[in-house]
């Protein structure tokens, strides 16, 4: 017998309800061998970007070959499907069929396989309509874990007709570059679509000239927190390997009034 | 030897502290083998009501079996006893005697045993006046998950004397029903003591009269969020089977403005 | 075999990001067999000296031989140390050179090894600026937790070297004794350092005349909420044997203004 794959599990029920608990509960009764990692479910309710970037960000920190529950559901009930991916990394990616998954499983290597969740024979009974995370998801993750093949959770679907999610991928402008805002911390540190190659190949000096929402801020390029002053605004390359802005001990969220899927501009000087 | 009993652990010691970390530590103390559940440390300090609930809705999720153990404790370090209840299904409820334990263990098939903690060779040395979570209650979860027969933790006591949460049950009214609001999550759904089959079995119609502190509303009867158009005020089956009242991109608290233990009338029209 | 160490992990990375689920993840990758104990990721940002107590308090409650990871680090990325110690009692403490570590290892027999994290095959790759928890401090936990002798995580240090909180020691005055508040928990409870053994010496008889900040208050020495009226300020010995503040069905931080790091004079009435 194998052992079972880890299920690393990321939402955004938070922590203040049961909802979290009930699915851990749910997977503990299929099989105790079977280990929760809690990635976090702290994403804001409903955030599908937040949620699926940190799921991008993680899913080479977690053990290879876990299972990937990933519920942040604001169609849950109505006609969106439920699906697993299978990377080519060999992780799987359980969730609903609104982009909370695929970036993650196109950065794994790519989508080597797509299953839509139809076999009611793995849900739970009753099904609920307004918590699916327990009923469908937790239950389906939990099989594949302990050896289920995707198959056997329904038809196999076009990786083409997934739904994605709507951002602009980074451009290169006249002075410089134009990415999307795509993760805010608690600190306020905000992530943009950006990579570090991308930075350096625009050579934008330093300092840079940030636009966000029209108004214009200078930000030092910068390694970490301590080669700054306070309050100075950064722009540095976060430990995921995204290009993120931040403000020493302050929040960049609020002093560049930034919300996820803005617009932010880095301009070269002169 | 078998393998131990998980423990079910639900409390509101929330999550800025280390309560609930020393608690697990505690149990870790005893054996590493015994997987601990945490079912919520969100619970609102001292919200016996809202405990209860979480305690009956989430233990039929949770492994068979299993030592549910439930600390919310504003009596802590006063005269209230210490419980050990084993319910007819087989799982073990361990807290204070104020009424959190007592609804699961009815709901898994009534009470089939009730004890009293009182040897305090059991206990952490040295006990503490104000943290029986630690020095109490985890070791004893922790000894009954790997064994102990719990007439072990001391006398065995009548459940007829066990101290139960005062809520009136729903009755039929003239017009309808009258419930009472037990349980309110983040997002603001108010569940009532209140099952589906009472809420069919009165033939409210759609829509319904909602009377909440002498204020009436009109509410929508929906299986999900997804049927009915933002900020309309809904009763719904929620996911645990009781009826609950919601808000479509909003708070059914503050709208209705509930809070635990409040009495709710949901009225026929004509 | 050995089973591994269990890790017990406390940190200031909140609950909303995956700071702490990616550590977790990290050491999973290392050892599914590891078992990681939350103590607590509640910590207030930067708040080392809330740190350092919580480590001291709840290290005897985790499983003997336990690795402590502590990450509350503001000097990340700057000149400051990563540090192994090993105390006299068999526990392993992982984190920065800040002070955090040095309380919990003395009180555990007192530090019987130091060594700096310096070996880079240790680390993960690429290691970032910023998230030194999950490429420094969490692999080399796992490490530590499965066998690895802490002689190859880097050179031996000498234990005077290292960074220590400057907290002065409780002092006795002409009426009474002077403290410092310590910890803070979110009930707005403040634990002084200053033990009960300190305090019975003392013989400041009931009630206790408090100075915080100029102003002077009332308060009553209890051993538990149960014995005094609402808002009564009180003084007692807390669950982890430390002199606390506390204000029944209130916040002693609060009522008497105070913050971590302040300073306390308890005094004899008359």
């Amino acid at each position: 017998m194998t052992a079972p794959r880890s299920i690393c599990f990321l939402s955004d029920y938070g922590y203040e309800d049961d909802f979290a608990g009930a699915c851990r509960g749910v997977i503990a009764r299929f099989s105790l061998d079977i280990r929760v990692i809690d990635v976090t479910h702290g994403i804001a309710r409903h955030d599908l970007l937040g949620a699926a970037f940190v799921l991008r960000n993680t899913a080479r920190y977690m053990p290879d070959g876990a299972v990937h529950l990933a519920v942040v559901d604001p169609g849950v009930g109505g006609p969106r499907r439920a699906l697993v991916l299978r990377s080519a990394g060999d992780r799987y990616f359980v969730g609903p069929d609104n982009g909370v998954l695929v970036l993650a499983a196109e950065a794994d290597g790519g989508i080597a396989g797509a299953w839509e969740i139809t076999n009611r024979e793995l849900f739970l009974e009753p099904l609920s309509a307004t918590f699916h995370g327990r009923d469908i998801f937790a239950p389906v993750a939990a099989r594949l874990a302990t050896g289920l093949p995707p198959a056997q959770v329904g038809p196999e679907i076009d990786p083409a007709g997934l739904v994605r999610l709507e951002i602009p991928p980074p451009r290169v402008t006249k002075r410089g570059l134009r990415a999307t805002a795509v993760l805010i911390d608690r600190f306020g540190n905000v992530a943009l679509n950006l990579n570090a190659e991308r930075l350096d190949a625009a050579h934008l000096g330093d300092p840079i000239e940030l636009v966000c929402a029209g108004e214009r801020y200078l930000a030092r390029l910068a390694r970490s927190f301590v080669e700054v002053r306070p309050s100075d605004i950064m722009v540095l390359v976060d430990s995921y390997g995204q290009v993120a802005l931040a403000v020493n001990t302050g929040s960049a969220e609020e002093v560049l009034g930034l919300a996820p899927g803005d617009t932010v501009e880095l301009r070269r000087l002169s």
